[in-house]
C-alpha cells in the first residue's frame, strides 16, 4: 500500500532538496535508503559505508550550493545518496553495469562530482587545490571534503592537513567517524578519535557552559592593564588550561584547524546547524561526525564489514541467503586469494621468520586465517601502503621474511618505497599483488594493470606471474627462501587446474610450456592469468588446423635470456600476451630481445591498450582483445590487418 | 701549534667513545666538527645539516649500543659525525668520491649503518620495522629514528607514527627541529613545532613543578573513594587542565607517544640524561630536541639554507670567495634548472592560469623568481610530493595551469597521484622532472632513472625530453596549452647551445634530425639530455667515416608511429638511447614498433641496465656506456660482441 507520493522523485538537483520541509526530511532519507538497498542488492555494490552517510548527504547539499561549490567523496564508495539527489535517480538502477553510471564519483558523469576518487586519502588535496584555484580566480566558492577515519591513516590526508593548516584557506573537512575502515580501524589516530568520540554525551553541555565562561574570561582579559610577556603567556596558559576542562585539544586543532564535533551523523537539523556555522568560518575546520555504518538496514547494521562490499542478495535475508555467490571474503579456497591465504598459512607454520603484512585489507587479501593462527607475525598498518612497505623493509633486516599482501592498485601508493627502501637495498620483502590485471565492477581507479611495468624496472627484483593454485604455492615458497625481493602478481580470478607436479618444478628465469606439439609455428607466451584465455584461444587455433604451443611465462624478471631467444628463434611468430599494460610490460622486453639478438621470430605484443569503463573480469578481457577468441585471432599466422591502435597507455 | 692529541683518531668504534670523560666531549665535538668541514670544503656535500647533529650524535652513541641498538638517520643527509664515530675517519676525506665513502647511511659499508636512506621520511616506518623484528626475534635491543621537522612534513613520517602508536613498542623518535627543511619549513605542523619551541626556556622549570604537583596530586587521587564513572572523568580532565598549564598537549601524545622536550640539542650531559631516561620506557617516545644547523662554522650558522648542500669551497672565506663553482642554487643561467626558471617566469606572465608549485625545493627546481613575481600562484607543499600532485589535479580541475617541479628521484612518491587523479582525469597539470637521469655525488638513491617507464604507463599522459634551453622553453608553453597531462623531463647539466627556430618547433608526436646526411645508414635516437654525446658520437664516426644520423626524439609519448615507422625502416640500424632505465623506457617500444609494423632496421636498446655508483654525472653516463665514444662503438655497424648483460634492472 506504498502510496504515499515518492519525495525523492521530485529532486532532480541539489536545489530541489533546499525546498523539502525539515519535517520530511527523515521520510527522505528512509527513500535513499531503500533506493541505495534496492539497487546495490540487485547489482552489487557498497552498501553499509552509503547507509552510513546518508543524513550526511542531504545535509551537506541543504547547505552547500553544488556544483558551485564543491563536494569530494574521499575513496567514493560513499557518494550513492550523492548520486541520488543530483540528477542519477532514474539511471541509478544501471549501478556499476558495464554501460551503466559509475560507483564511484565521475567527472565526466555529472558536474557534480567534483573530482573522480577511488583510492583513498586524496579528499583533502584535492580539495584544498580546488579552494586554491577558486580563490585565485576571484571566486568565493566552498570545497568541502568528506573522509573517514579510515582514510585518515593514510599519509596523503595528513598532507593534505598539515598545507591546509598553513594556507588557511576555509577548507571544510567532514570526518565521518565511523570507526571502521574497510578491515576494523586501526593505528595510534584511531584510538585518538575513540577517545575524542567516547566524550560525545557530555560535549553539547559543555560547550555551552565553555563558551559562556569564555565571553566572560575574554572580557576580563580585556580590562587588564598591559603586564608584559609574562602575564600574556601567563592568560594563554590559562586559556588553555580552562578549555582543556571543556574541550579537547586535538590533533586538528595542532595543524592550524578549528575542529567542532564530534556530532551526530544521523541528525540532520543538527548538521545542517553546524554546516551553517561552518560555511561562514574564514579558516579550516574539521567537522568530526560520528555514523553508523549500515545504518537502517539491519543486516548491514549488525554486520558492516561483511556488507562493506557485496555481490547481489536477497533484500529479505540478507547475505545468508541470497543468491549463490557470497561475498568475495568467503568464497571457497578456489580463487588466488584463498589459495594464497592457504599457502602463507602453510609456509608460516615451517618458518617462524615468515610475517604478513596488510594495509587494512586483512580479509580481501586473504590473510584472515594467518592472523588467526599467528597474531604476533601479523601486521596491519592501516591504509597505508607506503607505510607498509618501508616497515616491511625494517623487518626484512633484521632477518625476517615479511609477505606484503597489497592490491596491485593501492601497491601504487608504495613505488617509491619498494625501490627506495626494498629494491635498492635488496631486502628480502615479497610482495603479494592481490587483484593483479583487470578487476571487476569499480571501474579505472581499481584495475591492476600498471604492476608489471613498475616492478620491471626495479633493481634485483623478481616477477612472478602464477597460472595456477599449485604454481602461486611453489612460487611463494621459492620467494621466501630468496635473499632478494620478490613480487607475485595474480589475479581475482578462481584457480583453473593445472598439472601440480609440473606447476611446482620451477627453474630460475624460465617459463614452461603446457602444450608443446611437434612443428607448431606459433606460441602463445602468456603472464600466468591468462592461463585459461591462452588454452582456449590454442584450442581454436587447432580447429582451424593451426598447432600453437602454449608457453606460461612464470618469471617476469629475471629472464633467461638465452632460453628465451631459443624460443624466438623456434617459432615463426611469438604472441607475447600480458594482464597488463603494454607500456613497459613484458612483451616490448621481448621484442628488445628479439632485436639485440638477431632472433627469427617475429613478435608481437598483446595487452591492455586503453582506458576500459568498468566491467566484469571477462568482459573487460574480451574488450581488450585478451579472451581465447581474440587471442586466437591475432595468433593465426595471418592475423587480421590491425588498425593503427590508440595509443593511450 | 695544533699538538693536543686528537680524541677522535681514538675512536674507532662507538664502544671507544663511552670511555671519553665528559669534560672532554665539547673537544670532541670541535674536532667532529672540523673533520666534517674539512672534508666538505674539499668534496662538497651536506654541511649545515651535519653541523647541526654533531652533539646528539655523540649522545646517541654514548647511550645506545650501536650495532646492537640501531640508529636510522632520515634522508640520511646528516649521517657524517655518525661515520666518524663508527670506524670511518681514515677513510673520511673519501667522502662522496667516485670510490669513496656514501654521503648516506650504507648497509653495505658498516654494521652501524642499519637501514640506507636518502628519500625523507623512512625513518619512522623503518625503525618499526626493525623494533618488531627484534621483538620477534626475543632481543630487546632498540631502534631509534632520527628525523628533521621537515622530513615530519612527509606523509610516510605520519603513517609511521600512528602505527608505532598502535603497536605500543618502544621505538624512540628523535625530532630534530631546526627550523628548516631545505627550503625554510612550512605547514600547519611547522607553525606547531614553533609554537611548542617558543616555550622552551621555561620548560626545564616548569617540568620540575608540575612533577612534583603530580606526586601531591596523584597521592591525594589515589587515597579518594571510587566515586563513579563522572568523578574518574572530571579528575581525567582536571589531569588534563593542569597538565596544559606546565605542558603542552601535543600531536605526538595524541598519537600514543612519550613526549619528552624540547631539550637543547648541543648539551651533551643534558642529552645523555634524557636518553638514559628514554631508554628505560615502554611505550613509544618522541624526543624533542633542538638544533641549529650550520652550528659552530660562521658562514653556515648565519645562511643554512645556502650551506644545506655545497661544492667544493675554502675554509677561510666560506662559499663568497671560495673556488669558482658557486652553489648549485645561484649557478648562472646556463642550466636546465635555471632555463626552467626563466621560462616559468615568462609564462606566467603570459597567463594568469599559471601556478607553481614545488615540493620544498624552491630554490633546487628554480622557482624563486618565479614566487617572487607571483606569490599567490606559488605553493610550497612541504616534503610531501604526493600531496603537491593531487593539490596540483585540484587547482588543474578549476581552470588552473598548475606546474609541479619536482626531482625526479622525488615524484617517485607520487607516481599513483599523478596516475590516479591527473591521468585517469586526464587533468592538465605539467610536471617538470628535473635531476632526471644521472644525478652526481649523491648515489643511487636520488638518480632520475625512473622516470621514463614511470610515465610511459599513464593514460592520456605527454612525455618531453628537451634537448637544450629553447626546446625546453618550446615544450613547457607547449605544454600550458595542452588540456591533458604532459611530463617534462631534463637533467642536472647545462643546457647546451642548439638552433633556437629549429628547437622551436615541435610537430605532435615528432622528433627533430639535427644532423642528417645523405646515405646514413646509422641513426642515433636520442632523449635530449643525452644530446651533447650522441653528437659526440656522431662525429667519431665520422672520423672513422660513418655516417650516422642524429634523431632528437622530442615526444616519448604519444609517438607519431607512422613517422617513427618511417624512421625505423630508412636506416640498416637505429640506435635507441635514453638517460634512464632500459626496462620499460622509449627502446623497448621501438623494439616493438619495429616488429609490429616489420620494419627493417635493426634496432638497438641503450640506457640504464644495473645500479651505479655515486660519482659525478659525466662519469656515470660513462660507466654505464652513455658517453660519446661508447655511442659511436655501440653505433657503428659491427658493433663489438657485448657480453651478456647483467639485467639487473
Amino acid at each position: 500500500m506504498d502510496k504515499t507520493p515518492s519525495l525523492l522523485a521530485r529532486i532532480h538537483d541539489p536545489a530541489d532538496l533546499k525546498s523539502v520541509s525539515p519535517r520530511d526530511l527523515d521520510r527522505l532519507a528512509a527513500e535513499i535508503r531503500e533506493a541505495i538497498v534496492d539497487a546495490v542488492s540487485r547489482n552489487g555494490g557498497h552498501l553499509a559505508s552509503n547507509l552510513g552517510v546518508v543524513e550526511l548527504t542531504v545535509a551537506l547539499h541543504r547547505v552547500f550550493n553544488s556544483p558551485h561549490d564543491k563536494i569530494i567523496w574521499d575513496v567514493g564508495h560513499q557518494c550513492y545518496a550523492h548520486k541520488l539527489l543530483t540528477g542519477r535517480r532514474e539511471v541509478f538502477g544501471t549501478l556499476r553495469r558495464s554501460s551503466g553510471i559509475s560507483g564511484f564519483p565521475k567527472r565526466e558523469e555529472s558536474p557534480h562530482d567534483a573530482f573522480d576518487t577511488g583510492h583513498a586519502s586524496t579528499s583533502i588535496s584535492a580539495a584544498l587545490g580546488i579552494l586554491a584555484g577558486n580563490r585565485l580566480e576571484g571566486s568565493d566558492a566552498r570545497a568541502v571534503a568528506v573522509i573517514g577515519d579510515g582514510a585518515l591513516t593514510g599519509g596523503l590526508a595528513y598532507e593534505g592537513l598539515s598545507h591546509a593548516g598553513q594556507l588557511g584557506l576555509p577548507l571544510v573537512v567532514v570526518l565521518n567517524d565511523n570507526k571502521m575502515s574497510i578491515s576494523p580501524n586501526v593505528g595510534g589516530l584511531s584510538k585518538y578519535l575513540s577517545r575524542l568520540s567516547s566524550r560525545y554525551v557530555s560535549r553539547l553541555f559543555m560547550k555551552a557552559r565553555y563558551r559562556k565562561f569564555r565571553r566572560v574570561f575574554d572580557g576580563a582579559v580585556k580590562r587588564l592593564p598591559f603586564g608584559g610577556d609574562a602575564l600574556f603567556r601567563g592568560i594563554r596558559r590559562l586559556k588553555r588550561a580552562v578549555k582543556a576542562v571543556f574541550y579537547l585539544d586535538n590533533f586538528f586543532v595542532d595543524l592550524g584547524f578549528e575542529y567542532v564535533g564530534p556530532i551526530d551523523g544521523h541528525h540532520i537539523p543538527h548538521l545542517e546547524e553546524v554546516f551553517r556555522d561552518v560555511r561562514r568560518f574564514d579558516m579550516p575546520v574539521v567537522v568530526h561526525v560520528v555514523t553508523r555504518k549500515g545504518r537502517g538496514y539491519r543486516f548491514a547494521e549488525k554486520d558492516p564489514g561483511s556488507y562493506h562490499g557485496v555481490p547481489s542478495f536477497s533484500i529479505t535475508s540478507g547475505l545468508g541467503d541470497g543468491p549463490p555467490q557470497p561475498p568475495p571474503e568467503v568464497r571457497g579456497a578456489c580463487g588466488f586469494t584463498e589459495a594464497f591465504g592457504e599457502s602463507l598459512l602453510r609456509l608460516g607454520r615451517e618458518d617462524r621468520r615468515v610475517a604478513a603484512i596488510t594495509a587494512a585489507m586483512e580479509k580481501g587479501t586473504g590473510l584472515s586465517r594467518f592472523k588467526a593462527a599467528f597474531p604476533e607475525r601479523f601486521f596491519d598498518a592501516g591504509i597505508a601502503e607506503g607505510h607498509a612497505v618501508t616497515f616491511a623493509a625494517g623487518l626484512a633486516s633484521r632477518g625476517m621474511r615479511p609477505v606484503a599482501a597489497i592490491y596491485s592498485t593501492f601497491i601504487q601508493r608504495a613505488f617509491d618505497q619498494a625501490i627506495h627502501d626494498v629494491a635498492l637495498q635488496n631486502l628480502p620483502v615479497v610482495f603479494a599483488l592481490d587483484r593483479a590485471g583487470f578487476v571487476s565492477d569499480d571501474g579505472p581507479t581499481h584495475q591492476g594493470l600498471f604492476d608489471i611495468p613498475l616492478f620491471r624496472t626495479m633493481p634485483n627484483m623478481t616477477i612472478f606471474a602464477p597460472a595456477c593454485a599449485e604454481e602461486l604455492d611453489a612460487m611463494l615458497a621459492w620467494a621466501l627462501r630468496q635473499n632478494g625481493p620478490v613480487m607475485i602478481r595474480y589475479p581475482k580470478a578462481p584457480c583453473p587446474s593445472c598439472d601440480p607436479h609440473a606447476a611446482a618444478n620451477l627453474v630460475s628465469g624460465r617459463g614452461v610450456f603446457l602444450r608443446r606439439g611437434s612443428g607448431a609455428r606459433v606460441c602463445l607466451a602468456f603472464t600466468g592469468s591468462l592461463y585459461p584465455a591462452a588454452s582456449e584461444a590454442a584450442c581454436l587455433l587447432e580447429t582451424q588446423g593451426i598447432a600453437a604451443d602454449l608457453y606460461n611465462l612464470r618469471f617476469l624478471k629475471p629472464v633467461d635470456e638465452a632460453y628465451l631467444a631459443d624460443i624466438l628463434t623456434r617459432y615463426e611468430r611469438v604472441v607475447c600476451v600480458e594482464e597488463g599494460v603494454t607500456a613497459g610490460g613484458f612483451g616490448e622486453y621481448a621484442a628488445e630481445v628479439c632485436a639485440r639478438r638477431g632472433c627469427a621470430a617475429r613478435v608481437a605484443v598483446l595487452g591492455a591498450t586503453s582506458l576500459t569503463h568498468q566491467g566484469k573480469r571477462d568482459d573487460l578481457l574480451r574488450k581488450s582483445g585478451l579472451d581465447g577468441p581474440s587471442l586466437s585471432a591475432a595468433a593465426s599466422p595471418q592475423p587480421p590487418p590491425s588498425p593503427t591502435r590508440l595509443r593511450r597507455f
